[in-house]
């Protein structure tokens, strides 16, 4: 049986994207594993399923390498608006995206028929999340953390995930792969931690780059950027909306007056394909 | 310009091939480097060009990912066997290759229509080359070698490109990663040396890890397969046959009685695409 796919990547997040409108896929776990690996596989960071859905136009479901299913990834999303809109699956640039954290909205930027940018709603930031922060108040801003030796100051963010955020004058003098497990896993987070260290650069744009939870250094995290500005806005930093350029490419984040993050980024197709299964 | 591409793996060397008689492609180097990168690109140890010929049925061009390009691959060779005559591109099942080290000859092992092995003629190999060994006789056949203060033994076989294989009890005991570089770069090899490191098993296969000159650990290796089947044999280990296997798969390697090197293997075609450049 032959399935077609589409390569496709948000800020350097790549996926498999099929449709399981025209390829019904029964084992998604399965060939997220297979069709993820490198040399052997399509290479990919996991595989994204669009389908129909009860409540939303569409629904998504997105699978890890390692054939775990994830609740929701705001650089797939992105991709999973430019995939429906150019493959003629909708015509509306207002779209709804059923996923396992909830319903979200997605407005597309079109030019020429083509899908460049993409603003997912990511709902709303929590500064206080006692479950998640493990300080009396449940919330932390520009607070001290030991790790290693050293002492940091950071900034606590929940994006339904939590964050950590540490505003550093150079985000390149981090050593990352060292410092980042240590926080990840410092008592102050019952559930471990996101960790993004931020840079406040000149033109009031913002480098970040990310440790994430469980995952290590990636190229880029959707609620790290967001919860980035809201550490950047909330400590007096920058306003209300910031550019986040990551190590996969830069997002816009935007905190509207009614408490909620928009995020816009570029969505990429690499190429199609088609793979015998 | 859309561009139809076939990725396809021997061994676990993964190529892009392109049939450029259909999409003649002006920048190979550009595009090997940008369709190699995982994230953002196809993703691929390199890019394929398979060309018309005056002197071949075929004439090959190998490009690593970091836009180089290579003289010659054997795991590369036998997919574009399976390319030509999957693709329709000749009937016959004997094949010459233009490349940049000479002109190979392939032999496909076809089955109800499809191509599941290739036999590629690896031509002769030297067990002595004062070039690439700095011994007095140019070669070496068990002789002693000193590094990171331990002493191994080793055969040199040139396949062109030059090997030591070291016979040892246990493979999997090897730290590969510690020891490859220094063997790479001892005295011994004014050319630097792919260094295999090789195991007798009880039904007299071989189990083999490479270090690659200038690569390191790599999934498998063509020559170094055949350097070590010729060492195993030359060494009275083997008879003139033996399957070798390494990490991305198994080759059968036949040193014949006028003196020259088959290899055969297997040729895996992943996915057809197309991709906008």
């Amino acid at each position: 049986m032959k399935i077609q796919f589409t390569k496709m990547h948000g800020a350097g997040n790549d996926y498999i994207y099929v449709n399981t409108l025209k390829y019904p896929v029964a084992n998604p776990e399965t060939l997220s594993i297979a069709w993820s690996r490198p040399h052997f596989g399509i290479g990919s960071d996991g595989l994204v399923l669009i389908g129909p859905s009860e409540k939303a136009d569409f629904s998504m479901r997105i699978f890890n390498a390692d054939g775990s299913e994830a609740m929701m990834c705001g650089n797939a999303s992105r991709c999973i608006g430019k995939y429906v809109y150019e493959h003629g699956l909708t015509q509306h640039t207002e779209i709804t995206l059923e996923t396992l954290s909830g319903i979200k909205t997605l407005h597309l930027h079109v030019a020429e028929g083509k899908v460049n940018t993409v603003t997912v709603d990511m709902e709303q930031p929590l500064l206080e999340n006692k479950q998640q922060l493990a300080t009396a108040s449940g919330s932390m801003m520009d607070g001290e953390i030991k790790a290693d030796g050293q002492t940091f100051k950071g900034t606590f963010v929940c994006m339904g995930n939590p964050h950590f955020v540490i505003f550093v004058p150079d985000v390149m003098q981090i050593p990352l792969t060292e410092i980042g497990p240590k926080l990840e896993h410092h008592p102050l987070f019952p559930e471990r931690c996101n960790i993004e260290f931020a840079q406040i650069r000149e033109d009031g744009s913002i480098r970040m780059r990310v440790w994430e939870r469980g995952s290590g250094i990636t190229l880029a995290c959707g609620t790290g950027a967001c919860a980035t500005a809201v550490a950047a806005s909330v400590t007096g930093r920058t306003g209300r909306s910031s550019d986040i350029e990551m190590d996969g490419g830069t997002l816009h984040i935007e905190w509207t007056a009614d408490n909620r993050i928009l995020m816009t980024g570029p969505a990429t197709t690499v190429f199609d394909g088609e793979i015998t299964i």
